[in-house]
């Protein structure tokens, strides 16, 4: 399918990593063309790249990028050691994010493993898996695209919170997924984008992205979307998910249990859109998820602009709990599942 | 009781009407000193003044203030034509506020009335029926809070969304005075503020509001209630209306429904205080109620800063309506009343 407008958070560009600068959306595209690890760390820790399978994919790139093979002295045990110092300093970039360390040691057990080849061999051989966890990721999302077009196919007029889509992940995205699929068939659809206070991923991303690929969209403010349901606008709400866990409990975006509540008293279908590798089945009940809590300049301030005194007491969650009984379905990479199918697996 | 600790929106000051400069809040706490009619009319048009009640006080002494007597040679005939200038003047500063010319409306039959009286005269009972409409606003919202004490000795941890406190109204508010009651007699409570986007009332004006009169509040933004409720942190909610119609289905800022779906999901009793004066037994139904819809730039923008791209298609409408079912009580200047006790006047 035809992907070229959407843009793209993350690429390899053979000596560089292009790295959208998020930070500057929606007013300035510009691109980040990383040519060492300085710069890949840079636009980790400053979030200009920021979506945890986006931050996994800058990160494997990143090990890799302006490598100075020659430094190994043709010594493949050099070049590990090399590596391994690299690691820690790219994981040390956004100590809690998951996927960033999962993606380095991806990298990694592929360089001991291979570690009898030569110095050229091996460099190769890890541009390769950093490729290859990109490629699985775009998979992923078209997996997921295609799991969820039969609903939007029937639910055409959507709402959705946050921004899953392309910016955070690669190319399709999560919750975005279905809709980018059902839209490039030609499903005529539109789409609510929950602003998503206090950091507006929806207003300056989702909103964005939608735009870009010719889906009709509408700006909300997050308190607004009980009035546009109770209007009749919405046929159903895709949402993705930081983490979903054993018995479908889902931790998201701060705001997501919200639409849910919504969603079920106006009998409006809520589906979570994930791939496989978010759900926690070690975990088993959402109230064991801990939530992080942010500053409070998040809520006094917007944009530098101060909306509230500086010393007001304020409770900044960064996500929330929606339970299972609230979630009709799970759009996921391994097809549309229920809370029941999590459990039997 | 003692409400000195809280900020004043409009007052008399003799020769001048003073009012708090809403629009600079919380960062500055400006007084307009309105000595003549076109810094009054400035003030209204610019929002300088807002809230329903605190726009028809400003207005009724602003018919009076700076008047010039003597242009009047002693005529009553005269002041009366003057003051019908000015009656019109002042109501084109906001055309669609009620209250606005409903308190120009009672000042001028006021005027017709007296008319057999002297210049002096005239001008003093003017004053002293602006002031009567003051102090009926004042003894309006004590009521409120009167009536509304034991909800909250009941229920101390709240919640309210936007801003009906002293800010709009004058002195204790409607949503805020049953808080501020219970505060003042030592009922130890804690406020949920949310921010309520577009406009952030709530983040600029009730959290301001409420610390200065040292009620605890922690604000949050819209989207997180729904959390905080499931976290058992929330007793009951409390927020103002701007219309309440024959059946009890009430019209508040935009969110409000959202947070009444919220309460009864979580078991949260939701109350809508208001003066006697909201209730529009002429009108049957909240789905006879016309949505006012706003600007794109309040959601695509926040203080100047952007937050959207400025094309970005918006939906904002201003108020929503919440369905009677959804309402515990309506807190009002004649006592607690239920959806049964309104269609029963």
């Amino acid at each position: 399918m035809n992907v070229t407008s959407l843009p793209i958070s993350v690429s390899w560009e053979t000596t560089a990593v292009k790295i959208l600068d998020q930070r500057l959306l929606p007013q300035r595209e510009v691109y980040l063309n990383c040519e060492n690890i300085e710069q890949v760390f840079e636009a980790i820790k400053t979030l200009s790249v920021r979506g945890a399978p986006a931050i996994g994919i800058a990160a494997a790139y990143g090990l890799v990028v302006g490598l100075d093979a020659s430094e190994a002295n043709g010594s493949t045990e050099d070049l590990i050691k090399t590596l391994n110092e690299r690691r820690d300093y790219l994981a040390s970039a956004r100590p809690t994010a998951v996927n960033l360390v999962w993606a380095l040691d991806r990298m990694m057990s592929v360089a001991n493993r291979d570690s009898g080849s030569s110095v050229e061999t091996l460099v190769q051989r890890l541009i390769k898996e950093a490729e290859d966890i990109h490629a699985e990721d775009k998979a992923s999302c078209r997996a997921i695209g295609e799991a969820g077009y039969d609903i939007v196919k029937q639910y055409p007029r959507l709402l959705t919170h946050c921004n899953a889509g392309s910016l955070a992940v690669s190319e399709l995205g999560t919750a975005l997924a279905p809709m980018y699929v059902a839209h490039n068939r030609g499903v005529d659809i539109h789409v609510f984008v929950d602003e998503t206070r206090p950091l507006l991923q929806g207003a300056r991303l989702t909103a964005f992205e939608l735009g870009r690929a010719g889906i009709k969209r509408t700006l909300i403010s997050d308190n607004m979307a009980a009035h546009v349901m109770s209007q009749g606008k919405v046929d159903a709400v895709i949402v993705g998910a930081d983490r979903v866990v054993a018995n479908g409990d889902a931790a998201n975006k701060i705001g997501t249990l919200n639409v849910a509540i919504l969603s079920q008293y106006f009998n409006v279908p809520f589906y979570i859109a994930c791939p496989w590798s978010t759900i926690d089945l070690s975990t088993q009940r959402g109230e064991e998820i801990v939530i992080e809590e942010r500053g409070s300049e998040e809520l006094t301030e917007v944009g530098g602009q101060p909306t509230a005194e500086a010393d007001t007491p304020v409770f900044n969650p960064a996500f929330d709990v929606t339970p299972h009984a609230l979630i009709t379905g799970y759009i996921s990479d391994r097809g549309l599942l229920t809370a029941k199918d999590l459990i039997n697996q």
